[in-house]
């Protein structure tokens, strides 16, 4: 697949950070696809730099303090900004698939280096599309946080698969799941290639889907060049089939992966998250934990499935 | 205390369904403060009624119906709205502390007459005032939930307060919390009456607060007159200061109760949280469960004591 794009057409902004030519407006790239250009300049087809307004820091020291009442940590972490595209009006939907495997590529590749650091325990990949979904520049981007502990939707996720298995025989949680969504019909979306798409039982949100690879592996960096292509595929036609829906919909979309604490948590199957952002988060989901759904999962689905290609 | 007001000179919208003579376009009353007045018609201070668009209905059914993957149970509940004030435009902070004591009185009768019901498990009562902060309405009002099982946050607060309790010998969570927080004074806020407010230790939110009171009661009901007085008080002075920091800003309330399941959860100590909506949710906070809050309780406790009367 051709990683490397530089196209003299595209419409950039002068006051957009992330533009081509607008380098010198962000921290220093750490990785890029580019051609045979220099760092930090134009040329590149995605592009990952520090985050210039951190949510947590690489300097910060891993030691739990403890007082009388409380514990504290630093801030420890990594957070880094993959601008997805030179196009400062394209989003995802729109891209080509090529284009979309070279960014989960550059995923896979920071990732991977952030895990070799050794003092994070967790990293959280994410993409906020749209202002309303919590984006704070229009421009196509994602974001990688690392922490140096596993937070609690992971963690959740992590105890469920291993009551699961140890429930079952040694059977995976995602991978019993798919099947009976497979058998039962009523909610998958697409089920093509090396990936499934389904809203789940019970979603949270409208046209919540879960993405999951067929292949059984624990951590994200596990997935080979021929899985990416086949998830870059299911990504795009699912964006474009919320486009069908909703015209340009804000949408969230997270990465779950096993914790990269040095154990093998060999009973969670990474996989996807994706939600058009639909509520605004008052009181009810805040004091409570639990969320107010409108369309069910099933109605999600069928609706999903009428707007394919 | 005057429970009762009806002022010709109110700000009314016709299109409004909570102004008085409006009174057509909701679900009949089912409580309300009023003078001689007939039902569904002016002449009311608070009113409140059925949830025309329900999260939960009081006629679903209890029962756990199980399938081969998934358990399921209809949405049993109860959701009413409470209409806090006849006044179109006026805001809580601008009330005055006798209307938002009626505010509170009508909140615990309903409280009380929703958990006489014997179905469901834990009430929430909450308000969402302003647009981004969830209100679907401008017009104040406040929002009753029953359900027919304990939610995540009140489950976990249960258990921190039993396993402190345990810890310590009988000793409160909250009463503990509070007088570590009174000796500190780094995030005391206000420490008057029958009440305290700080913002919480490894707070979520810029500015959030909890509001505890000094008698120890596992349940919102259990306060009396005098104690809701003395709430009305702080809740305005509260909401007062973040109007003098943020330019009446949206916010989140709720009040924290222990679950009415027929157990005394005699450790669990009712409370109400408060946070001006500072933040939209994105996939980090939605996919990790941890959220980012760039202004530590520490400087948002000084700034509400600096914005004190």
């Amino acid at each position: 697949m051709d990683l490397v794009g530089d196209r003299a057409d595209l419409p950039l902004r002068s006051d957009c950070p992330f533009c081509p030519g607008n380098e010198f407006m962000t921290p220093s790239e750490v990785f890029a696809i580019r051609g045979k250009t220099p760092p930090n300049g134009p040329g590149w087809s995605v592009r990952v730099f520090p985050n210039r307004y951190p949510a947590v820091r690489s300097d910060g020291d891993s030691r739990i303090r403890c007082g009388d009442s409380h514990c504290r940590m630093e801030g420890l972490g990594m957070h880094e900004v993959v601008v997805d595209t030179p196009d400062h009006d394209a989003s995802m939907a729109e891209m080509a698939e090529d284009h979309i495997a070279s960014v989960l590529i550059t995923y896979k590749e920071r990732y991977d280096h952030i895990a070799s650091d050794g003092r994070f325990k967790s990293i959280l990949v994410f993409k906020n599309q749209g202002l309303e979904a919590g984006a704070s520049q229009h421009h196509s981007h994602s974001q990688i946080i690392a922490l140096p502990f596993v937070p609690e939707q992971i963690s959740h996720e992590l105890h469920d698969c291993s009551e699961h298995s140890m429930g079952k025989g040694e059977g995976c949680a995602y991978d019993d799941l798919v099947r009976d969504e497979r058998d039962s019909r009523v909610r998958m979306v697409i089920d093509e290639g090396q990936f499934s798409v389904h809203c789940p039982f019970a979603s949270r949100f409208p046209f919540e889907v879960l993405v999951v690879p067929k292949k059984h592996a624990p951590s994200f960096v596990a997935a080979d060049d021929s899985e990416l292509e086949s998830l870059a595929k299911v990504l795009r036609d699912t964006l474009r089939r919320y486009a069908k829906i909703l015209d340009r919909p804000a949408y969230n979309m997270y990465i779950h992966s096993a914790p990269c604490d040095g154990y093998e948590h060999r009973y969670y199957h990474w996989h996807v998250h994706i939600a058009p952002k639909s509520i605004k988060f008052g009181s009810f989901e805040i004091g409570s934990g639990v969320y107010i759904n409108s369309l069910p999962p099933e109605r999600s689905a069928e609706a999903l499935r009428s707007a394919g290609p």
